[in-house]
């Protein structure tokens, strides 16, 4: 019913999304290059998304403690990968207290080299691992193309560090971290169906020997990378000099992983399951799942709107009154469609008259009138079927547009409308060059079954390509 | 029953702090000058406070958002004061993705500038008032005399950034966190009491028009001041055009309010309630408030201990076994003490074989042999008990070492051993000077029934004077 008050989807993604952003009050740009303020209708959404992934990341034994924003510039240096790829990104602190400082100090842009500094003194014996760490933070990455949520200079992440006493522990922690918190969250809470897979060498982490990935597959059939996973093998353990004392009385080096999510998150939510109208949040993420909307004053509408709203609330749906009537309703509804609610109840003088209300279901549009003593179990209803068509829609998008290619150019071809999924042998180094010099990038490796591979020459493995975020 | 792994705090209390915090691995120095690693019990007390702070402050109706880190430097130059106060401790982001910066950017020690900004841009009439936002986050002051938890040069806390559209409701909100958030968690979580008051012109915060505080008295008898909230009258509105279209058709300048608490809370809590065998935590805050020690491996052992602690989080108490029979018995026990769970459950094989475990209340430190089926009531009114008796404990020692006193010069010679208070009339900022030269400050000015005062004009204020941290 309402007007459509953002650039189709059709005509312009990537305006459709900014228009989204703003006109739903996410966020907007901070005044300093590249950064973002996050406005309470976007960290709503964050702060729900921490709370799902912090319950799994503690179910997962791992315990959050805090590391230094600033972090000595010659403690990035010890990791030769690590520095090289973080060099051109970094903002630095060069004044403190009014002089200049002696060694200049970098905003961590992740933590790596900090947590190791820490861990080889906390780590003395094998009884002290796994050791299982986690911190809530920002991070800071200099970004010449800012992109809100998507690349901002500073952002909001979780980033887990762990040491292990051998590869095969730290392995299954990195995939368990994967599986059962990442993709967990992504699939069952955010409804964005997602590929896991491992990253190239040429895409994986900065000091990683292994980075595995999740995919997901945008409105516009482009891929955003939703989270990492990355095992570091002892390259950080060497660098830091975390070791331990083996069972055997042996000093052996720790293995260590690291795995981060960030509020890109936010930006996928908004590019996965939002329409022309704006934002559909999940109704299991959503801060608001209900909203009852007066639509004017008149004989017991605001009883029956404040009733309606405590029996929702009561039911356990997070559920919120707008009674602004001095607001224009189409404004409101507007409004509310824009937000992605997952379902409006609309109660008017008439509605209450007839015994009625209106519930609006922001997933799929449709509209009904419908008793006042069932709109709580239907509202409770229709939150589980959004829930569900959110992803079963996402889902399908992604199937229809991944095409099953044998060749380079062909892949380069399928991904102006989607992905391309091809044998990583009729790829290799050389084609992956030809493939980014188009724009196009191998999202990551699979194996036949859909498991993620531990090496990339593991045979038969299947590479997933297409241009990204 | 545990020998001593602390300094006494009667031989040298900064070090038997210092002591605890290390010993409870609660926090340690990072590697940059005045920076913290806060490891994970330290966190885990924080994530606590958070919880508690973040229901409240959404309960009085602020919504979370998220600013930039990063500020420009020309925008603490726009409020005079401000500006004045913190340019001594700020740290300067000079280069960023490899290049010099045109503009230098602070990192944040404090957000007023940069939530001015936007809420300039967000307020259009008295219908967007009041605008109440809250973001947690770090910020970063230059400390050259950095004490863990205390004094660092990067902290976590929260800060409030409200606009309102008159000053008596930017006052009465100020107040409404002061009391209803601030010193409800601290009274009646942290178990920490402490005296509301109203700061003198000289150690209000650099901008505001009034700060209120709450201060507390430590085991030292010093003060430390638990968190503030501030009015900043119309000084930032008019630094950052903060106006709204008032119902009168006249455009007029906002009211703005800031209030914070940090991570200096854990070192108040370690100060207010920790003894010479380490912390007590309260038990509402606690993380873990009970823990079940095996004692060693006998008959029946891990079954009981297994039952017990799952008996008691089936009863809501957050209990934690410890089957660690590896480590001596005594070195664990001591190990609870320093971490300052509130009650101990040990149980080994002569306990099950009689049918008992011996509590130990970590408050009041007494033990007793109970029946196993009792343990569960018995520690549930431990905890309740413990609450109550550390609460009691903090303010007769605050009443013990307070002085009435009827000049600065008698102040200073109670603030040796504690607080003093006098009439503000008879200090004034001669006598505040006086007092500042020896080290003591006017921690708050308090109406003679315990108020909050207005204005340090009112008649017959009482000034509380003392040492702090």
């Amino acid at each position: 019913m309402a007007k459509a008050v953002l650039t189709p989807r059709a005509v312009d993604f990537p305006r459709w999304y900014q228009d989204v952003i703003a006109k739903a009050e996410l966020a907007e740009n901070g005044p300093a290059r590249g950064s973002v303020v996050i406005r309470p209708a976007g960290y709503a959404l964050w702060e729900r998304m921490q709370r799902e992934l912090d319950d799994r990341i503690k179910a997962a034994g791992a315990a959050n403690a805090y590391f230094p924003l600033l972090i000595p510039e010659s403690y990035l240096r010890r990791e030769a990968e690590h520095v090289e790829g973080f060099s051109p990104e970094l903002a630095v602190v060069t004044i403190g207290g009014g002089k200049q400082l002696e060694e200049p100090l970098v905003i961590r842009p992740t933590s790596e080299t900090i947590f190791g500094e820490s861990m080889a003194r906390w780590i003395e014996s094998y009884r002290d691992l796994p050791l299982l760490l986690n911190q809530w933070s920002n991070v800071v990455r200099w970004e010449l193309r800012p992109r809100l949520f998507l690349r901002t200079t500073e952002f909001l992440w979780q980033e887990g560090h762990t040491a292990h006493a051998s590869e095969v522990d730290a392995r299954a922690y990195a995939r368990r971290i994967l599986h059962e918190v990442y993709e967990d969250v992504l699939v069952n809470v955010l409804a964005v169906p997602v590929v896991p897979g491992l990253k190239t060498r040429r895409e994986r982490f900065a000091g990683a020997t292994s980075t595995a990935t999740l995919e997901a597959m945008m409105g516009d059939g482009k891929a955003l990378q939703m989270g990492t996973s990355h095992e570091l093998g002892q390259n950080f353990a060497r660098a830091f000099g975390i070791d331990y004392l083996a069972a055997s009385g042996q000093r052996e080096l720790a293995w260590t992983t690291s795995w981060g999510i960030s509020t890109r998150l936010i930006g996928g939510l908004v590019m996965a399951h939002g329409d022309d109208l704006g934002l559909r949040v999940p109704p299991r993420l959503a801060p608001v799942q209900a909203v009852v909307l007066v639509v004017k004053e008149g004989q017991g509408v605001a009883a029956a709107a404040g009733e309606l709203t405590a029996g929702l609330r009561e039911a356990g749906v997070r559920a919120t009154l707008d009674d602004r009537t001095e607001v224009p309703f189409g404004r409101r509804a507007i409004d509310a469609e824009l937000k992605g609610y997952p379902v409006r109840v609309e109660v008017g003088p008439r509605d209450v008259a007839e015994g009625q209300a209106v519930l609006v279901r922001r997933v799929t549009g449709d509209r009904s009138a419908v008793p006042l003593d069932s709109v709580v179990r239907l509202v409770t209803e229709a939150l589980g079927v959004g829930q569900k068509t959110l992803y079963e829609e996402a889902l399908a998008r992604q199937r229809e547009r991944t095409a099953e290619v044998a060749s380079v150019p062909e892949a380069i071809e399928a991904s102006a409308a989607g992905w391309a999924r091809l044998p990583w042998a009729a790829v290799g180094d050389g084609g992956e060059a030809e493939l980014n010099a188009q724009g196009v990038t191998v999202r990551c490796l699979v194996r036949a079954d859909g498991g993620v591979p531990i090496a990339e020459d593991e045979p038969d493995l299947v590479a997933v390509v297409g241009r990204a975020y």
